[in-house]
């Protein structure tokens, strides 16, 4: 039914003719056709929470970019949202809570969410599936629960997170608690995007290098091996950025697929994570600032430094908002025109 | 002359009665006893451009915490202002300059700072040097030269510091020159230091870990040798934040310590930095916020896992400003007291 399950078959370990591609924020604002969607549309949860506006800018980077997945647009706080913490998305500043986890009447008042509590992707996701025809496999996600649970208790972004780690020293029972419903709140969230078509799914552990390493296997790996283990329908990516100290760990995981970010060096993170796991990254976002030559140079030497096989090729973070979107297309074409 | 030679003893690798300890930031906004002056005296630069006040403040968590050295109250942005760049600490959003580095010429415009040029923390340093009478070593320091370029090209903070980063890719060649520039403004600075009575120094790389292991060698850990290659007069301590991609190459450092942050394991960085280097660190700072008893728990775990040679008791990172102070001392008060 796909035309192009280059990513699926990568993911599983099957034999790809070449490296398949796809970057985290492909859909967003790089792309020109996006920004101009948006400027008729207002603010982004308005477009997060629409399902016709979410379809066509997750084909946009298919179409624009030829990327050989799409991801849906949406955001990882909806499931804080969907749990009873509504979140605005502040121009320039990021996401900000009005309300935060402070008590144990604060974590029992949450609940735990069902997929149709974010029934906008869920609507986005079947809407998708159903435009892309096949064209590409469809990638959903969601925030892992240390993530989740940061913002839950921080209620925005902050350089430390130092109000969240503070929780987790000050108050580890209700720590556990509230991951424990944010993590069956996620668990019921991906099954209802594979349900509306997600062909593959991504976590997201985006503060995960704030944590000390023993903190990281008590309060965080500990929540993604259960959501693995839930979850056996699509292929499974974990994306721990800066988790390097836990890369054995993470090769342990009941996954397919870890995601790599660019300071973690390529071969190194092969020995430790182990044979069975496809690895996907790790290209420096900041290249895609550079030369024409340069980023071609750049890319080649990371497809040779990950190999032909078990590997999904991207960058080490999100496409940075400023990147020209040429240089974006060029870093694709070359990985696709590639062999080995 | 030293009454308490602990730390240099400990970071020569000679034998000690017990762990040392300090604090990054240490002297700053955690003691009532600063505030109360600082609420005298207006912002933060003119503290750091007034000797009597760093000398004052450097002094108190020595009188205060205990602790087994004292370090010098500045900022590593005195250098950027040294070579030309002035810039200003605006209140909760940090550091800002009005000009910044985007050229050429703009490189050339500036100048190779000397020590003379921040004669007011040489002047703070003298005269720590001389209240201090013997009871601890002062501690010197200086941003390693990534750090202070990455400032000099964004201007502020960032939390991606993709202009610094683009700036290696697009201009590798002005890069090098202004790297150039400012590691031998830092020498020349070092150097002052120690001249002024400085019996130790530390170079602060705070960015470290926002580069590529391949970035970080070219860019950032050539020129920390440098530094190191330069100094011969007192023990160097070298902590870059985040670099835990390159500790193999910092164990090779013509310098006595390796600063871990609360990421590193201590037994896997012992193994990659080699026996010949005292090790500082590593809590994660966030302990600090937790019950006493998991502070004592902590700070003996960490102890025992550096084991009782070649270790500088610290934070993984700066104290943060909202830790109560009594948290802080018993974190040093357990330290001193650990017996192996």
């Amino acid at each position: 039914m796909l035309k192009n399950d280059l990513i699926l078959r990568a993911a599983r370990g099957e034999k790809v003719e070449r490296t398949p591609i796809w970057l985290m924020r492909q859909a967003g604002r790089i792309l020109p056709e996006y920004r101009e969607v948006r400027a008729k549309m207002g603010g982004f949860k308005e477009l997060v929470e629409s399902p016709e506006f979410a379809c066509e800018v997750t084909i946009q980077p298919v179409d624009h970019l030829g990327v050989d997945a799409a991801i849906i647009f949406s955001d990882i706080l909806v499931i804080p949202e969907a749990m009873g913490l509504p979140y605005e998305m502040v121009e320039k500043r990021g996401p900000w809570f009005e309300k935060t986890i402070q008590s144990a009447s604060d974590i029992e008042r949450l609940k735990v969410a069902e997929a149709d509590d974010v029934r906008y992707t869920i609507d986005a996701i079947s809407l998708t599936k159903k435009e892309l025809d096949g064209r590409v496999p469809l990638i959903g996600f969601a925030g892992a629960p240390w993530t989740i649970f940061s913002y839950m208790i921080e209620g925005s972004g902050s350089k430390t997170f130092s109000k969240a780690k503070k929780f987790l020293y000050t108050e580890p029972k209700l720590a556990h608690q509230l991951l424990e419903k944010i993590t069956k709140s996620t668990i019921n969230y991906l099954k209802g995007q594979i349900a509306a078509g997600a062909d593959m799914v991504q976590i997201f552990d985006s503060w995960a290098g704030i944590l000390s390493p023993d903190q990281y296997r008590e309060f965080a790996l500990k929540y993604i091996a259960q959501i693995c283990d839930a979850i056996d329908e699509v292929p499974i990516t974990v994306f721990a950025k800066g988790a390097y100290f836990v890369r054995k760990e993470l090769g342990e995981l009941n996954c397919n697929t870890i995601g790599l970010d660019w300071n973690m060096d390529v071969a190194e993170s092969r020995v430790l994570i182990g044979p069975s796991k496809t690895l996907q990254g790790n290209l420096d976002p900041c290249v895609l600032y550079a030369e024409d030559e340069v980023i071609v140079e750049k890319a080649q030497e990371m497809l040779k430094a990950f190999g032909p096989q078990r590997h999904i090729a991207n960058l080490g973070h999100g496409v940075y908002p400023d990147i020209d979107p040429r240089k974006v297309k060029l870093f694709v074409d070359t990985v696709k025109e590639f062999r080995f």
